[in-house]
């Protein structure tokens, strides 16, 4: 029999009616002869109250402890689904991570998932029941309970269908699938149909978290379908997977855009090698998140860096970059603390030409000023001023179409 | 080094700052050279909170997952004790029960401790960690969670303390410790020092709940020394042990009612063997709790069985005996449901004389008419009218003296 992992998130377990709701949505599966295995959020905003209990009673708890509290929550939403579908009449048997054996590494708080007794897991459903593992959680070598970082319970969901080669890995959140743009930001925006992994990863880095970038980093690694849905309606919403096949007449799938970021420009430095390492080293130390590097040379001698950094660590970053600038005597330091990105993605600018040239003349024409321009192989990224950003993200996704479905738009 | 097992109730962590509170206390024992074991009880009501949670979907949720869920309540209150000794810079890690191998049967909501992997523990203390263990809970086998019904708190802590050959095993709880009788009900009851387990055993049969039945028999089993004290003040409390040699001089060590009884009688049963057998047979397949038999001969053919219930358990009892009237022909079924017990208790009155000569005539002085009478060893019971109970309980207390200690008391 194929399995089929659904995950349902927080809200959609915040209260009895809301978790007899998502019980309704595995009992059509399991009607329709799949084996199904439920991945369980804790409910509401309970990881949020269990923080706050913590931090009254020390200013930053162990890490080892926030694990044994935190997955707590993910257990009690778990069995309370378990006794949701027994009421129902659906046999129904809950596990935390550690009962299913989903070792992880010893990194509290951030681990990364190793293994999962699959086997465990396929006898309790040859048994005819549905097996609901607690998400979020794993166990390291030594039994310690260990959390998967934000976002943990999609990981979870993913690495258990990833084990037990699923056919599928729903994951039910109230944005029900993935937007060729925020629809906050762009009204216009439609769900697409399908979209690829590295897409999806592309997507995560920058800040559209639908997914977070790890459970899609596992789909891709073992070829998990992961179908992103809405659990208030029966709309079949996004799919991610390796294969997009109809995608190759189009160009860009979507476009983002992170507001709150900052860049930063040491002018002047020595053209040498190993200026770089240094720079960027020195922010790693200080745990600043870098974005996107603009390296120059200016001359022969000198070369200009530039980095983007979320606003939040700009305190952090300008620091480093001060005492950089005098070690390594540069002529300048310029900080933008106004910048705002705005991306396209999409796989098939790989094998297209004119993304870049359509996207730069769509801000032209809305009198966007670009800053400065990143690319990776399915990106291409402009900082712009952040006052700006709505109009920007506007004249992109009306320049790709972006609020048709794909298979309505014209080749670029 | 010793080893000092300090087990806190649901009010003495309901908050931060009780939290902390009950975290000195664990200071005050390590820095006097003691190796702590602290179990955890879940905070204040949440108990309560889950399993109305659960009830909102589950008129009779399934206990295995009635287990998952409840033993959260421990997890999350062992690991919030965890940070709060950690704040005060002391080293401490929390266990759940399956982390600390204490193994039991597979009765879900009821299991018994088989055994506890008291080496891992020494190896964290010796480690210099205190070691806090989420009470109530224990894995079976196969590694579901079960939890050890009604104050299972209490028997994690006695059988840990066993396991772990400690010194003493503390309780803290509002009561503060064991009263000659129910402070509520009289009021110049006053605080027992040392009390043996027997004593212990009966008055928690009679309902007299400072610790729960299977607490103080596991204690008994493996000779812990159990002290109930209040987490709030520094009174010793009461210490239950095998051994109270100023006790031979005391005869009564305390008093204790039970309010809501009812009698059933049948009134000439056929006097031969096996009818009681049958009678109590069938009241157990009912799942009625009988307190007390009474049997009487009135002739050759023909006896009566009477036996005390609680008034919960008094329709169930009255169907069955009903049934039992009309198959066995009696001549009679008499129900009294307007009962209370009070009770004596006392390893003394075994080589004792006069004890319920005293009762009785302290009775008798106070116009309380005595409807039946049962007798252990150590323990004797009248059952009396329940709007003559609470002047029963004092005129029994004042015959014996239970509103003085022990050691002003005159021999009986």
């Amino acid at each position: 029999m194929a399995i089929v992992v659904q995950k349902f998130g927080g809200s959609s377990m915040a209260n009895a009616e809301k978790i007899r709701r998502a019980a309704r949505r595995v009992m059509e599966r399991t009607k329709a002869g799949y084996q199904i295995v439920v991945v369980a959020s804790a409910r509401g905003q309970q990881t949020e109250e269990l923080i706050r209990d913590a931090r009254d009673l020390h200013p930053n708890p162990p890490t080892r402890e926030m694990d044994q509290l935190l997955s707590t929550g993910e257990q009690q939403a778990a069995s309370l689904f378990a006794m949701a579908l027994d009421a129902m009449g659906c046999q129904a048997i809950s596990f935390t991570g550690g009962q299913v054996r989903l070792r992880t590494d010893n990194v509290y708080m951030n681990a990364q998932v190793k293994s999962v007794d699959a086997g465990f897991i396929r006898r309790e459903l040859d048994h005819g029941r549905v097996v609901i593992v607690a998400g979020f959680q794993g166990v390291d070598l030594q039994g310690n309970v260990t959390t998967l970082g934000p976002g943990g319970s999609d990981t979870s969901a993913v690495a258990l269908a990833a084990a037990l080669k699923a056919e599928e890995c729903e994951i039910f959140t109230d944005a029900g699938g993935v937007y060729t743009a925020d629809p906050i930001m762009f009204q216009n925006g439609v769900l697409v149909d399908e979209i690829s992994y590295d897409e999806m990863l592309e997507m995560a880095g920058l800040g559209a978290g639908v997914l977070p970038l790890r459970s899609v980093a596992v789909g891709k690694r073992y070829n998990v379908k992961i179908r992103v849905r809405n659990s208030d309606d029966d709309n079949p919403g996004t799919v991610i997977t390796h294969e997009v096949p109809q995608m190759e007449g189009v160009t860009v799938s979507s476009a983002t855009i992170q507001k709150d970021m900052a860049k930063i420009s040491l002018i002047g430095l020595p053209n040498v090698p190993g200026t770089a390492a240094k720079v960027f080293a020195r922010l790693a130390e200080a745990k600043v998140v870098i974005d996107d590097i603009i390296q120059t040379e200016i001359s022969p001698e000198k070369a200009n860096i530039a980095f983007l950094v979320g606003t939040s660590d700009l305190p952090k970053a300008k620091q480093v970059a001060e005492e950089i600038k005098k070690e390594l005597r540069c002529d300048g330091l310029f900080v933008r603390d106004d910048i705002a990105l705005v991306s396209v993605i999409g796989v098939g600018m790989r094998s297209q030409y004119g993304v870049a040239e359509k996207m730069f003349g769509s801000l032209a024409k809305a009198k966007v000023n670009i800053d400065s321009i990143t690319t990776s192989e399915i990106r291409i990224s402009c900082a712009v001023g952040r006052d700006e950003i709505e109009r920007a993200l506007e004249a992109v996704c009306l320049a790709f179409e972006l609020d048709k479905p794909a298979r309505q738009r014209k080749p670029v």
